[in-house]
């Protein structure tokens, strides 16, 4: 049985790449003691809290992590009428998180996620994988089949073109889970007991034309590269449909990066996953898009983007006027969702821009939308 | 460092999967001593030697194994004219031993490569594992973050479509390699230490539309499924180029398996590879095709075959036409080659469908085609 690590804190020297460029992005509804085990890695880093549900609650945060921290009412205060585009009662709120971001690179992370220990027994520095993963490019025109040919020990092998060899930037890097395995609840409920046990050692660039199942839970990439694709969707509380919103944010994603040249990579680093969800409750959740991925995945899987779509958000624009197009006659709640991907560019671009223009002000330990509000009201 | 197996006899109880259905092909110069190691794997099954170079040669085989063994003045006698296609002084020769076979199953490995051992020190069945991954199915249309979801402890997640886990039949199983990577000559003079040691847990299905480099030193595949694809083409003797014959079958096989709905796997099994090729001689071989992959591989990608094109032969002859037309202007080689492809597709239909009406006789232990020569003279 696996199990996760105990003592990260005297475990690890850590160095703590990327400090300054980099926010993690957390959705909870619960006090963030999960945090004590993450400490040595994720302390040096800036959190950004996206609190899901009940605004009055109080959320606890460990003493010594700086973090910003929004909850629907901040959400609502800060977007006004563009908050619709933010799910409620869904961790699909994290996206909130990306767009409120100054830096260049996101990690976010579920708080039922606990240090992993890679087969030595040392405690695995998740964040430092994944920065390094984005870090080295990508290869999504040949498949290598030594996996990450930019990793230690390894290489292009006989036969991969050398014009290839350069590769792409890096977009996403999506990491997997030890113990309990992303499983939808059809599997959940007829394999409960099943474990991941199994340490991959291997990081792998996704094709280019493949889609992937991609979840959220682990999950890196670059906002400046695609950040206005990693869109979480419409789920939770008063829409048809739940745990999807990775599912959406990732064919997206993919069918952009293929079509602006940029890399997926999945594979390590691994987190350990503690606690599986109810798959009665899931199963309610997910049972239109069981049906609806039918549909759904044959039309990214299709989907072509114009030439002139240069920019993420122009390529999200064209896929919003897609979906309304091709997939509203699958269910009308896709009407609803093209219309909020373009809400949601515009809410991106709005808070963009400005924060550009905006001075470098140290920022202020919690609720530092203080300034925002100002903007835009 | 990592070290071949040395104990496999004491080590091991095997169960000999489809001991009947599957030949060992091996392609060499010299006698076959390596198979001592590989004896308690390897001694239920029928080999198929295809001895390269000097025919008066003898090439000595440990006792014990049950085989069958062709050289040059064989394969002339046996096809005739037609023995044009198959390549000299090249371990390209293999591929004769693919079409005498009169099994369902090829597995193929080369003489330098022995038994690599698992994290745990167990020598590996490389062959049992190559049989694994044939008899389960392949998931060519969309990526499982988690591999094989076919494997022991591993299954498809969340949000893989349910209408494709059903997956399609595997026809090729390429296997890696320990120790000595499969470099080419620029990058083994570039890092002439560097040596595999990571053994990486995972077997993956290389997606519909994305091409590999296939190495032919550690392969099994379904010959009723793919057989007429795995022509390794003209190399060595005579010929402008070398080492790229199993990187012309992989990318000819890659084409072929994804119009007809076929799985090609990657990953495990290892073996470990004792011995690099010289790099200056390789760079020899080589160095035309370091050229030309990067014109050939964007025509493989492109590469579309017609609906009609249902049957392995069709699809091969309907390639060779378009190598013909379109890979000619980059060499004469590919015109010759193109003709050769053609060849290749009528000695295995002459071959093979004779085979098919054969009595099931006891082979004899070597040599034993007497009988084909009886039929084609």
């Amino acid at each position: 049985m696996v199990e996760p690590a105990r003592d990260t804190q005297a475990a690890t020297k850590v160095v703590p790449l990327l400090k300054d460029e980099l926010d993690i992005v957390i959705p909870t509804i619960r006090n963030l003691d999960f945090l004590e085990m993450w400490r040595p890695f994720f302390q040096p880093y800036h959190l950004i809290i996206v609190q899901d549900g009940d605004p009055s609650k109080t959320i606890t945060v460990p003493d010594g992590f700086d973090y910003e921290l929004y909850n629907r009412n901040d959400i609502n205060r800060i977007l006004g009428p563009k908050a619709s585009c933010i799910s409620f009662k869904d961790s699909a709120c994290r996206c909130f998180g990306y767009m409120v971001s100054k830096k260049k690179y996101i990690f976010t992370i579920d708080d039922d996620c606990f240090v992993a220990k890679d087969p030595s027994g040392k405690p695995i520095n998740a964040l430092e994988q994944h920065i390094k993963n984005i870090l080295s490019p990508s290869t999504p025109f040949f498949f290598n089949t030594l996996y990450d040919p930019y990793r230690e020990g390894a290489d292009f092998v006989r036969g991969y073109p050398f014009s290839l060899r350069e590769g792409v930037p890096t977009a996403v890097s999506h990491g997997l889970w030890l113990n309990i395995p992303d499983y939808d609840a059809p599997t959940q409920l007829v394999k409960p007991l099943e474990r991941n046990t199994r340490y991959v050692d291997a990081i792998l660039t996704i094709p280019k034309g493949t889609l992937f199942p991609m979840c959220g839970m682990n999950l890196a990439f670059d906002r400046e590269l695609i950040g206005p694709a990693m869109y979480f969707g419409l789920m939770g509380d008063g829409q048809p449909i739940g745990r999807y919103d990775d599912m959406w944010a990732g064919w997206c994603t993919k069918v952009i990066c293929d079509h602006l040249g940029l890399g997926v990579k999945t594979g390590l680093p691994y987190i350990y996953h503690s606690k599986a969800s109810n798959p009665f409750v899931n199963l309610r959740k997910e049972y239109k898009g069981i049906f609806w991925q039918e549909e759904i995945i044959p039309f990214f899987q299709a989907a072509t983007l114009p030439k002139d779509c240069t920019t993420v958000q122009n390529c999200y624009i064209e896929l919003s006027k897609q979906v309304k197009e091709k997939l509203s006659k699958v269910d009308p709640y896709f009407d609803k969702l093209a219309d909020a991907m373009v809400t949601w560019i515009e809410a991106w671009d709005e808070l963009n821009p400005l924060l550009e223009l905006l001075p470098k002000l140290p920022m202020a330990k919690h609720n530092c939308n203080f300034l925002l509000v100002q903007i835009f009201i």
